[in-house]
């Protein structure tokens, strides 16, 4: 059975260069410091004078915008294919009549890399989300011809108010009606505020391990609470992470539903898809969680055959200059193992044959 | 073996009457389109103009303040011993110079009340932490010798800068010294602006299912980080909704430690003490989880033995009418007779054993 990556990212070198152009979040700036090195700023105040330099966004190499040396990482780690899509914030941040061909370019480039590599790397694609509805929903339509694409990645911003908007609608029926997955990704983490004084001290340790899962949860909530799987019973979602921590919150999130007094005086307790429904059907998890304490839990709300290995690459790679192997890659491998020791068959449909299933992988 | 519920809260009416004297959050109070109905205002924003008048508090009866009403619950569900809690935001908000004196007098009567019930409730005591150190650590010491004392019940803010701030540290001290445990509870949940514009048709659903058990992960994340359990390795700590996402992140939150660059180039990424020994040393979970799916990673990540049954009373009561037995209750219950079909005595662990043999219980 092959193992399919499907939480790895690229910049394309269009990418790459319009963060090149810019000069505030997010960007790619070098500092007086040390002006050869250029660094990747992407989360919000991560260029605040009052960050320490060690925290100041990450070094950025060929691994986050050369397809060989991602290629080399998956040879590295015995990973078949990779589903590589645009990392974090993707275009949210342009101007609405930028948006659009900005995303055909990025989208075309993409298909153009996996073109090269058959069978090695298909792709998410990326939506204009600040272009009007129309552009977004011509670029679903248009996604769903480029050959190696299979689903979009989106954020949890949707057009600036979050998933639960009802003008995403249009959007959320054109990707049902075209079976396009979204794999929802966290970027914009949680306010500053929550990590309390000394939250410089602990470098990205606390945007990057509470900020993104809690961001995605938040999201997944704000899109069962305004009913969108009651609109669209077959919208798929490949939620990052592991579902952030919603598989640890599932039941306390349907206990809150059901005890909550507005929700019941307007009638919205009963009568409704509860999350359960939703994890078994239409969502996917990715096993990018570390843990098997995790795995379990996600397995226990989802079920093994909608768990999906990931890598996150090329984030979190070994400080030791002297390593090979990335730690983090290891640590999900072993959550699968653990997790899956006494059932081979299992393992293998999460490391690899969900995906070439879920994403029809032509391998 | 007998049934405790660790996390079951009470408002003396020493409390009461002190918010009902009170103007602003937290406090007791009327609205004008329904005067004879006192409702109890705890979360920030609750009694905003902009929040429907369902989601303005939640009603407070004598379910708060009379603890006939918490036996005759107890014996509904066949609970046998509570260990009750002052409820949030407890004397977080009290002037320095009032604090000592307020937590002096709630612990006498809580423990008075428990006195009226032998054997049937225990209590965890209230802290004065607006009030100097010195004076938090005297009612450490006071509460040491109170009969009924088995711990403390803290929030997440200690003394207004979170429970990584080193101030605490002679209160951890003290704490440790007395082998006093502290249940450390949620109230502040997170800013309003991550549950989106439409937040209000959601009622408290966001804030209580997200940013209760959110700020509780975020908590002790900050603790681990500063080092806490480094410093006070026999502090024992007892985690409300079952380490709130604890769990399900604990690995993510190794990972990014181990891969954070700002902790490696300070050389805090080694010789500590990691999460996973925290949760099966220093920390407990209650199980009020309200799902297998979540217990099972609470029992995964700490250990069966290290979880003890919960109720939450009195919030989440039934809706309708008629409901004698609570649905929120039962939720624990059928989590834990699902979570442990298998092991009657882990179950009967749970449900109270642990409690026992962890609180010192005279049962």
């Amino acid at each position: 059975m092959p193992i399919v990556d499907v939480h790895t990212h690229i910049y394309p070198p269009t990418y790459v260069d319009l963060l090149r152009s810019r000069q505030t979040v997010p960007y790619v700036r070098t500092f007086p410091e040390n002006p050869d090195e250029s660094r990747l700023i992407i989360l919000p105040g991560e260029d605040d004078p009052s960050t320490p330099s060690t925290s100041r966004g990450r070094p950025i190499g060929p691994e986050y915008y050369d397809i060989a040396q991602k290629i080399a990482f998956m040879d590295l780690h015995k990973i078949d294919t990779s589903v590589i899509s645009l990392a974090n914030p993707w275009l949210d941040f342009l101007p609405a009549a930028e948006a659009g061909d900005a995303a055909k370019k990025i989208n075309d480039d993409v298909d153009a890399i996996c073109a090269r590599y058959p069978g090695r790397l298909y792709a998410f694609g990326t939506l204009p989300l600040s272009a009007p509805a129309e552009t977004v929903v011509g670029e679903i339509e248009r996604l769903a011809g480029l050959k190696h694409m299979r689903g979009v990645i989106m954020g949890t911003s949707g057009l600036g108010n979050g998933l639960d908007d009802p003008a995403l609608d249009p959007i959320y029926a054109a990707l049902e009606k075209h079976n396009q997955l979204i794999f929802l990704h966290p970027h914009y983490g949680l306010p500053a505020s929550v990590y309390g004084p000394r939250a410089n001290e602990y470098g990205h340790v606390l945007p990057l391990a509470m900020g993104f899962p809690l961001e995605t949860t938040i999201a997944v909530s704000r899109m069962l609470l305004s009913g969108v799987w009651d609109r669209f019973t077959k919208l798929n979602v490949l939620l990052a992470h592991s579902g952030g921590t919603l598989p640890f919150l599932a039941g306390r999130l349907e206990s809150c539903i059901k005890h909550d007094g507005h929700l019941k005086a307007h009638g919205k307790t009963e009568g409704r898809r509860d999350i359960w429904d939703i994890l078994k059907t239409n969502i996917y998890l990715d096993a990018v969680v570390y843990s098997d304490v995790g795995l379990r839990a996600a397995m226990n709300a989802s079920g093994a055959d909608r768990l999906l290995f990931g890598t996150d690459h090329p984030f979190f790679p070994p400080l030791e200059e002297d390593a090979e192997e990335w730690h983090s890659v290891n640590a999900n491998y072993s959550a699968i193992s653990a997790t899956f020791k006494d059932d081979d068959k299992a393992a293998q449909g999460v490391l690899g044959g969900n995906a070439v299933r879920i994403l029809k992988l032509d391998l």
